[in-house]
């Protein structure tokens, strides 16, 4: 495995690290005042320095001593891609032929908890559903990036559980936004890996299992639109800055999808994993028991 | 009418202040220190005694010597509701009933210009269109926010010319976006109206006016998901906290509507006005000439 940059909360405090064998290096107590997060680090194209910095030290403290936050807990945005492996169009059995562009949607930073931490079933709705993806963090920013390019504006690399209440992504006329943003219904982490190049990204196989059995399960090779297309679409219309992140689209196999809906409740596990980004796992907690939120 | 604070920048650097009849008070350079920015002030509950502050004292420049940014740059979210004016609905010609939830997007701060700074015509679409709305910003954080309580987390109110590019609305299969979220196509001011009481908002006369022909016009007593009932709904799913914006929708006779349809060109005007909230004035610019982005 590569590099494995983490930001986490210790003593009620955030900070930022090192992930090691042996537990974490705390490198915004060594460098917080010149980068006080993760995404001042990428900002100032200090990743490997950073790594390399901490790779000369010993861990300050187990993981268990830590709380995981999502990798760029202050990004400037975070935007979701709906539909981007094969068989999920025809999933919707709705008769159309594939999409031509990639359905968008933006996430606010609260929707999301860190690794390990539980996600929240709401009051509102009881059809909480996981969704497995690959996470692209900008580096560079960028707006009419060419596809050719594109890559080059990659900073790092995470997984997502991408937790929807299904109910409510239909609540209302047009829209997904209400069932993609119920506070601490989905998961980002465990952390941000360094971007190393193509071969990095370009057959990541991705996994989703819920206690323990496969649900979710295809590779990037496979995506419909791959992250080269996506950072140049996206950035036709907005400008993209370090530390915004894309969630790259979840394979067939959500519990929406099985016969019956099968939804996530307290006690259940959800693991997403991917070659070379490690394992993002979180339980699940009603809305007011337990966790944070 | 009632005060008028602002975000503004002078000197190539962000600053805030009170509208004054003669000009503009400097509150940053004298409050800075304790609040950075509006939105600061607005967590800090010292609306009015900032607003105090400014009254006692005479402008320290002119309007024309500062450049308009949006009344909270740095709203952790900003929501916008989709159809929420009557005949609205029916504009969709899809034969659907009046919806049962309002429809929701957000919209990314870089979206949206200030006062008096053109609009963005981008490279991708001819079709930039006007949409002139109210704002709601957030004074108290709140989830699950009775709607008879509602009205006491609103902290002012400003104006939102909702800027869209049409055909990128229905670019993919699902969700509005990209059409709503191009750099610079929107903007929002021309400052924060701090909120009196229910009756500021009872009956807000809203329209909109492009090189001075009447486009839309409509009343807030007519909204079909009123203030009260946005933040209840909103609330169910996500935390709304200091200065978050909710944009509330607008009434019919946007270009779009027209037949043929007309859309925004450079050498455009558009004024956004409402009752006790002034006027919200953009021209229009291409992408790549003139303005900042």
């Amino acid at each position: 495995m590569t590099a494995r940059l983490l930001s986490f909360i210790a003593g009620g405090k955030p900070g930022y690290g090192l992930a090691r064998d042996g537990g974490i290096v705390d490198l915004s107590a060594r460098h917080g005042s010149e980068w006080p997060d993760l995404r001042a680090v990428i900002e100032a194209g200090a990743v490997d320095r950073l790594v390399a910095a901490g790779e000369a030290l010993s861990p300050d403290m187990a993981e268990a001593d830590v709380g995981f936050d999502i990798p760029v807990p202050n990004a400037e945005k975070i935007i979701c891609v709906g539909v981007n492996y094969p068989d999920r169009n025809g999933e919707y059995k709705d008769g159309q032929e594939a999409p031509p562009n990639p359905s968008l949607f933006p996430r606010f930073a609260r929707s999301f908890v860190g690794h390990q931490v539980p996600l929240t079933r709401p009051k509102a709705s009881e059809q909480l559903d996981y969704e497995g993806e690959v996470v692209i963090v900008i580096g560079k920013a960028g707006r009419h990036i060419p596809e050719a390019h594109a890559l080059s504006h990659i900073a790092g690399l995470s997984l997502c559980n991408e937790g929807t209440l299904r109910d409510w992504v239909r609540h209302a006329k047009f829209n997904v936004t209400q069932g993609k943003n119920f506070d601490g219904s989905g998961a980002i982490g465990p952390w941000f890996v360094p971007f190393t190049g193509e071969d990095q990204i370009a057959d990541i196989e991705l996994t989703t299992r819920v206690n323990g059995e496969l649900r979710q399960s295809d590779r990037t090779s496979r995506m419909i639109f791959p992250f080269a297309k996506l950072i140049a679409y996206i950035s036709t219309f907005t400008t993209l800055v370090p530390g915004d992140m894309i969630v790259t689209g979840t394979p067939t196999g959500a519990g929406a999808r099985l016969d019956p809906p099968v939804w996530l409740k307290p006690g259940d596990m959800v693991e997403v994993a991917a070659t070379g980004l490690g394992t993002l796992v979180n339980g699940v907690r009603d809305e007011g028991e337990g966790g944070a939120a």
